[in-house]
């Protein structure tokens, strides 16, 4: 199976633990503002991870389901709260669940999906898992919730400087992405009735491709399609200090470094070749992608603790997909 | 002691727990943006609760201290997501959260309190609880959570109809207020050791002293003091469907109704004397009065079943409170 057949095969089994849990919200414009972004699409690539890596430790997927599903709707949550802090318009080339129901109810289906998911996790002690595997995912699950909060309050304050170091940004940028998807894996490890050694294992194969996956979603928005709904540059034109803008300001020379602040902060279209010249020139695109790289190696590396199976292997793919992939 | 000597020793408990746990939040922004409303005083009458069940089914308070202050992060994250959309400005006689620090991070610190609430709540299980009592509570709060969300959506949805009947009044009103109180008690109890009917008992208390908490809220605002921050007649003047209005709404001839839909569209401070004269012709605010009532004695009842102690003791005081207090 290639990974886009490994990950519609797992998005089925998700939608349907997610419709019969989010059915039951009243009234009905609740429901529908909820499960809009869900609908939406999206890869399901989250809860597809911790259904293999519940597998990969020797675990039925089953015991996953529900907290494969939680962490997709925390994922979801994010995404609605995100769009309305960030004021964007589209999300998986639809309207943002905002612009379609208005802030109060895009507010509130995020908080819905939030709660959700805290529902759905703590019924997976019907899954026959002991009471305090569950208690541990939890620790996982709103660990992660904080770092996404705090990722995301870190975020927004760098809008307002471009003094942000590689490492500020690092930690930045897992909090808000990559600590959900090391959460995906370490809950998935802990359903499965993981040993300590393996939850590590698989908590580190999280973290590795989590900072890949955002690097490579930072390089797609300079090298990328428009299919995803975001146009090529855009977070040039945003200002964003991606690793790679960061990278850039803080190789460049004094006149390069104080022009590419003038071109991030000219929030105009036009600036997106000359800023994509000054990040080639000092390496920048190179150096993240080398990164990104560095990342899925440790990631694949993590793993050799576990014996081969057919879930590691998915695992392995997962991971090159990470790299690879252009939307 | 009374009551509010009993809340205050309590409240210095539960303020260190906080603390102790939002000063771990960064960047600085988010810290003081999720502490700013607890600061700003409050009751803190849930935790009190919670401590105070626990202590009724003979468990030592310093094991609901936890989830005593995550009843409270969850109470505060629903107050916070509120004002935004109910475009509140004030809170506890000051501005709202997001009126101090804008709309983005308002959303983000009440996102911030609903994470905490959860991570202190599985910390729990620190204080020697049993995971399986842990995953009881964590199932009770989320429930709880998402009838936040659904009270809040339809208490939305009302705004555009008069034809709100009394049950479907006292369903929104439990959802939105009533079920975190009712959380509250039965928390306590699970984290107690209470046994299954002792668990029962509690929760039946708080969902009475829950809905007499609210219509008591209502009441307030139409005969109360301005020291809460909302003018006198406000609900009124916003059109809300109060228990008061819902029952006069229903009871009132076509000429009464007509007129007092007119008067509750009319948004304006002048409406409110008339429409309390229609209130009063239909005894509305003694039904009122008379179901809150009952409420506090089905609450007392449902404790006949517990010992006496000093803390089923408060409890009674706090029923007698939620029904007699003037703010």
């Amino acid at each position: 199976m290639d990974v886009m057949e490994i990950l519609k095969a797992y998005a089925e089994e998700i939608d349907v633990v997610i419709d019969d849990s989010l059915s039951k919200l009243e009234p009905e414009s609740l429901y529908e503002s909820s499960e809009y972004l869900i609908k939406a699409g999206g890869k399901k690539f989250r809860p597809a991870l911790t259904l293999l890596s519940c597998q990969a430790v020797g675990g039925k997927p089953e015991k996953a389901l529900k907290a494969a599903a939680a962490i997709e709707l925390t994922h979801t949550f994010s995404l609605i709260h995100d769009d309305i802090m960030d004021n964007d318009d589209t999300r998986r080339g639809k309207p943002a669940v905002h612009k379609v129901w208005g802030e109060p109810l895009a507010i509130l289906a995020g908080d819905s999906l939030f709660a959700k998911s805290f529902e759905l996790l703590s019924q997976s002690a019907e899954d026959n898992i002991a009471y305090e595997r569950v208690v541990d995912a939890l620790q996982v699950l709103t660990n992660s919730c904080i770092n996404i909060c705090e990722g995301q309050a870190l975020d927004m304050a760098f809008e307002d400087t471009f003094n942000v170091t590689k490492d500020e940004y690092m930690n930045m940028i897992y909090k808000k992405t990559g600590d959900l998807i090391t959460a995906s894996t370490t809950i998935g490890a802990i359903m499965g009735g993981a040993s300590s050694n393996e939850i590590q294992a698989l908590r580190t194969y999280g973290k590795q491709i989590g900072l890949a996956f955002q690097i490579q979603d930072d390089y797609i928005d300079l090298t990328g399609d428009e299919s995803i709904g975001k146009p090529v540059g855009s977070d040039l034109v945003e200002g964003k200090k991606t690793l790679m803008v960061v990278y850039a300001l803080e190789k460049a020379n004094k006149e390069d470094h104080d022009r590419l602040v003038e071109l991030l902060e000219a929030n105009d279209e036009s600036i997106i070749p000359e800023a994509m010249e000054i990040l080639e020139k000092y390496g920048a695109i190179n150096y993240a992608r080398s990164k990104a790289y560095d990342c899925v190696i440790e990631s694949k590396q993590a793993l050799s603790i576990l014996p081969d199976s057919d879930a590691k292997d998915a695992l392995f793919k997962l991971a090159d997909f990470v790299f690879t992939r252009k939307s």
